[in-house]
């Protein structure tokens, strides 16, 4: 099988796809051992809400592994292989104790941490408890998520933080997760490509996103020392707006707000929202984190526009949204080789580049090298909002675009040279 | 695996049916590549009615492949790949524009013939869209219905029309199609079988057979032009019932009216239906195309009894129709290794063997030689359904059905070599 | 891959476990020609209530093969092949005749034992009917249930009957068969497995078994002429209650009352149930058979708590049941590379043991040795409870515990060697 479709240079040329490309296996695939699903476990991810954690144990779904989270009454958070290791039964069925979950067909009881603490129908003398552990994952509780940490032991890294995760004048929330039915890479290129605002997000009847987006900003992408920016800006009159929204390796993103006119950007307004996209499979995609509001302002609710399955067929058909252009690539898991790459893909390509790097990394057993996987202060991330004033226009229309750019370019080294002054 | 399964000889035996017999891949296959695929798609096949094309598009499977059909602002059809050749976004959830259909994710604007007529984020000295092609099929509307030419581009047929498609005295609608959930090849068999009439149409609480037909008729079959026929002949005093039913290939069928008794057949009746069945893929097939009324009649409604899956369980059982007894067989994909055929079925195995023969001449390269393939004039077909008077019977009842089958023979051996008169 | 998971001895060691080790092929599988399947057809099974045969034919599944149940007209019942040997149509849309079945496509009528009766459509003279059979299986029907020989004809056994079938003192009625979404083989170690009895069972909410089973038993297991049994044994003051349940091979089980309270135990308690574990295919099994009653008591009434997947996922997780527990295992069919047997096992390990030597006589072409194989008398079971009087406590716990299992091996000798003496 051809790694790409023909190119077709004739009208009324589709007799010639007759072959569908394969799916990219080493971007795609995230189940153990696969080299994506290698390299995103080497991360924390958050796993489900922690107030979804209540009575009753939760059966999840995380890179293609079946799990029970719980919380024992203790307040302890569990993250366990959903099959008791005894005979089997799913402890989806089982019952939260004191201390740890308990099967319900023979009662063997887990801690937290995978310790089988009693084995009941054994004898007084049996050493199995001792010596056998259920399979188990750490998590770490934050602001309302639960993360866990899926990779091998001995690379766990540090819990990390972002820097937006406690901005002064800022409150943050964790938001209801929503899962996509289509694989996970295809949803986080989405964070990279700002041309789709100026289309999908303006479209008639379309809500969330300011009519400033609808027209098209001068496109431009840079690597950060977490990932890379997208850069999306704008002139009126002698004032430059450079919109910047994060992507933060592996499956990370962070964008400003989409609601403001440009009118009223007078100081920078840093992310909106931190956003990963935990895959629950090859074809499922959760995505999950933090919701964030000027203090004073109101928080986003629910999903956002067309940012589920909810709405009728026809009216998704009419208006469509995120969801409907996202999953629906061709048909959940993209093949590349059915693809035209062009301008606008910039960003598309080097997220690709980036992920592609790091699978490669954990594959050879190299350092990732990203700042991510260190503790200590926050880590700087470089999205935000800003008006620039007094750019005059250049003297023609095409000097006057690579001027925004450079502007643009400057605001985001500066960034990343200094951190974020106040206001 | 063998390809039959054993001949079972004695009671109780069933145990010697271990094996399930593989399915015919040469005439059971539809997608692209397939040897009765590419065969099917050397024809100009109906896709949907042409009222269907609305304000949205809509999303079809027509052999095995996934595409949109719309109605542009100009009235034009287009007939593309289902999934946007950028990056992959389904254009089921595209915009119609006054010239073509506009992905809803960036914007790509795509023209009939597969022309990309913009790349509004790409920029203006861009020559991508004139490089390159969205995939697309040519169309043709006739009557209420959409076809399409889904095969290789260097051999595109002239549209082809059918001497019944403009009858004198007669009226013609295009069909609401229904979906069978089986392989098109057992619903098109079912066509050029006599026998079933005398069985499953007159079941006790079946709909719309003449009694007429519950008397076994003298079968025979005979090739014609354009494909085949079947004969259904029956005796009346001195008078012979001779019905003739069209299989034209590769997927069409013509049936005289159903409804009529003998006493009022004087005069020609020509066929009250034009039916292709159109796979949609290896286990779902379409049947669509047009109803046909004498003047001053009413068009028969709906889909008919039986010929759906709409009806209670239960209630099939009691009353089975054609959809139960067809779309049942070996479970959706008949597996002809498990068949026992006999003398009924040698329309069964004439027809098998016409379509092989066109998928290996297509497999050969070699010229397909049915006129339905010629443009002009309309093409002649055979169904029909008259009454000879004056044919005494014959001295024995053996010797009697085989005048039966002579006068049958002759009725269209005289149609094949002049064509209809009128009345 | 590996046929058992790495043995985790720390905690959060969850990555460790990359594979899913395979399922036991030959445990496992049922279908034509596997080694579990072969084996399990050389049993009369029970495959339906003889009162769901009426007026209309029932489509089943047995051992993965798609099967036609009917009573004809004159009530003969009927066992065959789903698909017509003709063309292939199911016949569940078949008409139930005076004899036999007759298909509804084209007429073809089948008797019982898969003989031919009409082929209508066929000249007068055509032997096809006396050549050909339709695949047909042997039925018998006993107190409610129609049971089958689907095994190889030259080995059909005589049809058995368990002493418990006809006791004197009871009533005995067909149970309504309940469908179970996993594998045959993990319904049917549960009823080797006495320890669930004291977790799953007396789980607060769950309903019908009495309190003392709560307590730990001493657990012991024995092999018999038929199979195997458990042995549940516990001490009050100086009586020892004796709880003993039969496995048949291949896949019947027979339990005493759950719900008497121990102090009403003072005579011999014969089985409340007969079951088998009917597989359907790899991974849904029937759980049918028979309710027994003593004279003058109410029958269990429905499937019992927990006993299907009827009730709300939230209350499954509250109180899970028979149900949740043995279907929930690995998703549906074991994998025994996971789990991790121990004490309470025995019994588990035992009947597969059993299990798969029977598999493998049947595989080598040798005797299977099990009466249950010969007619004639009722075959001998030991199923049963009963209390024994005057056994003063030994001197010490574990001493104790070793007496209890002494009495109890002698009850169950005692049992085997002599049958059931009245009271």
């Amino acid at each position: 099988m051809s790694e790409r479709a023909p190119f077709l240079s004739q009208a009324f040329s589709a007799y010639r796809h007759r072959e569908r490309p394969p799916v990219d296996e080493e971007l795609s695939r995230v189940g153990p051992g696969t080299p994506c699903g290698e390299y995103l476990r080497r991360f924390w991810q958050p796993v489900i809400l922690a107030s979804e954690l209540g009575q009753l144990p939760r059966r999840l779904r995380i890179l293609g592994e079946d799990l029970v989270a719980f919380r024992d009454k203790s307040g302890a958070v569990g993250l366990l292989e959903l099959h008791c290791p005894h005979r089997g039964t799913s402890l989806e069925f089982g019952l939260i104790g004191d201390k740890g979950i308990r099967c319900c067909y023979h009662g063997w009881l887990f801690g937290c941490d995978g310790t089988i603490l009693e084995t009941p129908g054994e004898p007084a003398d049996s050493t199995l408890k001792d010596r056998l552990f259920h399979g188990a994952y750490p998590v770490h509780e934050h602001g309302g998520l639960v993360f866990a940490y899926m990779g091998p032991p001995d690379h766990t890294p540090d819990f990390p933080a972002l820097d937006t995760w406690d901005l002064p004048g800022y409150r943050q929330i964790a938001r209801a997760p929503t899962v996509w039915e289509c694989n996970w890479l295809q949803v986080k290129e989405n964070s990279m490509d700002p041309a789709h605002l100026a289309f999908l997000h303006t479209l008639p009847g379309s809500e969330g996103f300011t009519e400033d987006l609808a027209d098209l900003g001068e496109w431009d992408w840079m690597e950060t020392p977490v990932g890379m920016v997208y850069i999306d800006t704008r002139r009126q009159a002698d004032r430059v707006w450079v919109r910047v929204a994060d992507f933060i390796l592996p499956n990370i993103h962070q964008f400003p707000p989409n609601l403001d006119p440009m009118a009223q950007r007078n100081s920078i307004n840093r992310p909106m929202a931190t956003t990963w996209a935990v895959p629950l499979d090859d074809t499922h995609t959760m995505q999950i984190g933090y919701y964030r509001a000027p203090e004073g302002k109101e928080f986003r609710q629910g999903a956002g526009f067309g940012q589920d399955a909810s709405r009728p067929y026809a009216e998704r058909q009419r208006i469509p949204g995120d969801y409907d252009a996202q999953t629906s690539i061709h048909g959940g898991v993209a093949r590349h080789g059915l693809e035209h790459l062009a301008s606008t893909d910039r960003g598309v390509i080097m997220m690709r580049n980036l992920i592609r790097h790091g699978i490669r990394a954990v594959k050879n057993g190299e350092d990732l090298g990203y700042p991510i996987l260190q503790n200590g202060a926050p880590l700087p991330t470089y999205g935000h909002d800003r008006v620039v004033s007094g750019i005059a226009p250049a003297s023609t229309p095409e000097a006057d675009r690579e001027l925004l750019r450079e502007v643009a370019r400057q605001v985001v080294s500066g960034t990343i040279a200094s951190g974020f002054a106040d206001g």
